[in-house]
């Protein structure tokens, strides 16, 4: 039996969220970092053009209501030791992480001061977020690269370690639009203790506690090979399909949360997170 | 309780099967047709440019050892009323319906004499192939188009009468290739009841009585959204997300049987059949 997840909520979304119109994912990210009084940090480590990104984020957190929004950025591993960035993360009431290659997250940040920091405090209740490769970085084990396409390959995906924000589970992001569903089955036949989030764009999951919700226009899928009857993945060669029998799956819109224990779904679309989300739908 | 199936067997292929290599697919065709025995008429209706399409099959065939191949085309409703396509059907031992537009084989061939023929004679024992629109008609519920994605949207996908050789399943083709998981799960929400089947590119379902096996190259996903315990498509407008819990899947290889009658999986590489597969897939 796990002990429940007492660290601070994760809002980790699936890429290319709304940023002009009602902006449901970003805004609950402002809220749950506390609305006016937040104070964020934006990081863009992810990104080849943190400039250009950063400014995004900056103007998009502000507008929902941010008062206090600090840009970021990472370019080389020296400056994450800085007391600059450790600093800013002793302060915030959130971080952000923006898109880009997950690969940079890791490399630049993985063990660094301001890694033992952000985790720290997120143990003590840091709201974190992240979107695309932000999103991707946040479990033990993420997903490097892969290709599209709706079966499993062994050798369609690669695998590497994550931040470790969010145990158990391996995320995968764009995930409708890019036709993803192949690479995470590949990634789950290897490892079929963690349970499979691919999360379409504007699209997130809000993770409290040992549950998560969803919020935003598009679906998540989840997909539970722990019950998995048959799955042949060792014997087989990278160019060659995975079998698995009986793997469970479920797609999620807003409204409806998910118990990581027992690994079920369950409708609670009268939360007030959900009537926002709702309210949106509706008028698209 | 259904009456157990005592119609003759259908090869459903899922679009650009091997025709140079070693043609495990199409070469089990021939083997069920009778061989060098077998009478096969080749059906290019579904085709745009069929001649073409019938020389590339003619070829094949007889390279496989079938010594009588028909190559017969319908443009008009009128030639299927036709004597020499309602013959052809009479003689042979197996038909095979290429690739092209599925609609195409429903509007041409639906309701003609040589639809009845060709149902009268499948009930009797007579082989059936066919190909990506070739297989996909093969159901009576056929997937005319739909979007590529790996989650569902109501409007992702239109669903048509098709030509009703195979009940209780709903086909897909080119489906990792395509990423057509969304499209195929869209379809399965309005129609739980229809078991989901979506065969990649050289892969092909072999179907006899109540139970099918997998052959070629690919993998076969199956989706039964029987056991579901929520599906919200008939709330949803056609641009949202549908949301499906407790959606049992399989990926099926070669050497997989999968019994209709309790929708389960059995692992049967020990064949005559798998064994066939299975040392083409160790060359690769």
């Amino acid at each position: 039996m796990k002990t429940p997840r007492r660290a601070g909520p994760l809002v980790v979304i699936g890429g290319a969220e709304d940023k002009t119109g009602d902006c449901v994912v970003l805004r609950e990210f402002v809220r749950l970092a506390g609305g006016a009084r937040a104070r964020l940090v934006v990081l863009t480590v992810a990104s080849e053009v943190p400039d250009e990104v950063g400014a995004t984020y900056l103007e998009v957190f502000q507008r929902l209501g941010a008062k206090q929004v600090r840009v970021l950025d990472v370019r080389e591993r020296g400056q994450t030791a800085g007391a600059e960035l450790v600093e800013a993360v002793e302060q915030a009431t959130g971080v952000f992480f923006t898109g880009g290659d997950q690969e940079r997250i890791t490399n630049l940040l993985g063990g660094t001061a301001a890694d033992q920091a952000l985790h720290r405090r997120h143990e003590e209740g840091l709201l974190l977020g992240g979107t695309s490769a932000g999103a991707a970085m946040m479990s033990a084990n993420m997903i490097l690269e892969g290709k599209s396409g709706a079966t499993p390959r062994v050798g369609h995906v690669r695998i590497g370690p994550g931040m470790d924000f969010w145990r158990g589970v391996l995320i995968d992001q764009h995930f409708g639009q890019r036709g993803r569903s192949g690479r995470l089955l590949s990634a789950l036949a290897r490892y079929p203790h963690q349970l499979g989030v691919g999360i379409d764009e504007d699209t997130a999951l809000v993770v409290q506690g040992e549950e998560f919700e969803v919020i935003g226009s598009g679906a998540v899928a989840v997909f539970d090979a722990g019950c998995a009857t048959y799955n042949d993945v060792l014997d087989r060669q990278p160019s060659e399909h995975v079998a698995l029998c009986n793997v469970r799956l479920h797609v999620l819109t807003a409204g409806f949360r998910f118990r990581l224990s027992d690994r079920q779904p369950e409708f609670v679309a009268r939360t007030a997170r959900a009537r926002r989300t709702e309210s949106k739908r509706h008028e698209t």
